[in-house]
């Protein structure tokens, strides 16, 4: 695969400009993107939470979609109206009490039409996976 | 399948108590819950959407999340414990501009510790779902 | 939806050139195809099943794949180049003894780049499925 | 996690009796199990094929599947009732003509109840995967 299109710091403009819901980068810091991978940290907060301390299913999936974005738009340039067409996602362990979540996000394929990926969601510093996506891109034909 | 073990008015007094965070009962809303299948409504507002005017990814997931845990509620009773293991979603349509969400959820297989679903999300009146879910559920055994 | 471009004979005609290993025609009958549903007939044989009796993973994912196909052809006319991108399964109950497995397809999108459908597997005459698989096919663009 | 409960040897011995249908043992080969991982190579023969020389689904879906349960009968000892309960495949690129297809499966998470995993699917010697599956066993309590 090739080179990063757009550094961090311009996926990070093109979002707060394209994408003021998802990125209001308060909690949500994009640590590094090459172009095939990238890494994000979601900071703790309580709001993460479902009762009995599991991090949520819509918080995990909601970052991980993200994060899938993020690297897409690394590879590709800005492009705004790339959409997902699939998301699976397996929950695998309860996260590490008032961790930070992480994510990290690896292209698979980068085709002219569609884009899969898988992301890792980690818990602070644990190396056990707390839930797996996959996750698949439609890119918009010029 | 058996009848429901819990009524709407049970579900929604189980869940005020259990998922505040999920489950203020401002914006969602329980039309239908019978022990096989259940309604959900989510009143429109612009924080849903994503560019471009499409319902954002997020908010249909974690609806259909939640429409999943309200047919099992219903279905076995107040069960705090049952935690999401896999959600696969398709997206498939932008929504109608505007318009409320809703997830009509229906278990296609209730066993003694995996509990199956699939969840249509609809925009408005439109037949035509704009996102497709299947979502297995674990369940706590005694 | 639009109606069927090809009839369940000119799906079978197509089939037996283009996919002589999928559809030889001994086993599996396509019983109808209308452009947005079909029904698929395997009849049982002992290669079918796995130890325990269950009808074997792959019998029913391939089955399903095929099921999806058909109905796609029955929608888009004599595509030879479409391809599944994904394909995703829950496996829900043992079949039944010594029954024919019969795969209820429907398209839940037909787009220009992409088909999602789903596809019920049934055992013999129980309304219950023992799978449901959801999947993508992506239709070349002329 | 945990060493391997079963050597490559053990696991074959008790495949060639319990899967007879699914390990003739000819053209699928145990490269190696550890408990935590596994490689099978299934010798390429022109009945993998679809038209356009497509290795087809049912083929990788299969080996994918195969795959899962070699790494975790290493994992857990001989257990013949384990049953897969999902299955979610990506179909990335066309492999290799006329080459081997590798599976490299990998436990995600080993509970006493749900064994998740994900499997890499490559042809001949090329480092990027022809698909991506990620797959839970149901693992049956005593």
């Amino acid at each position: 695969m090739a080179l990063a299109k757009m550094s961090v710091a311009d996926v990070e403009q093109f979002l707060r400009v394209e994408f003021p819901q998802a990125f209001s980068g308060d909690d949500i810091m994009i640590e590094s993107a090459d172009g095939q991978t990238c890494l994000l940290r979601q900071r703790f907060s309580e709001k993460m939470l479902r009762p009995g301390g599991t991090v949520s299913g819509p918080t995990l999936m909601a970052l991980a979609d993200f994060a899938m974005y993020v690297v897409l738009l690394s590879a590709i340039g800005p492009v705004g109206l790339a959409v997902t067409t699939n998301l699976n996602i397996n929950f695998l362990r309860k996260g590490q009490p008032g961790q930070d979540v992480l994510a990290e996000a690896r292209l698979l394929k980068l085709g002219k039409r569609l884009a899969v990926g898988e992301v890792k969601l980690l818990s602070g510093t644990s190396p056990d996976p707390i839930a797996h996506v996959t996750s698949t891109y439609s890119i918009p034909t010029v």
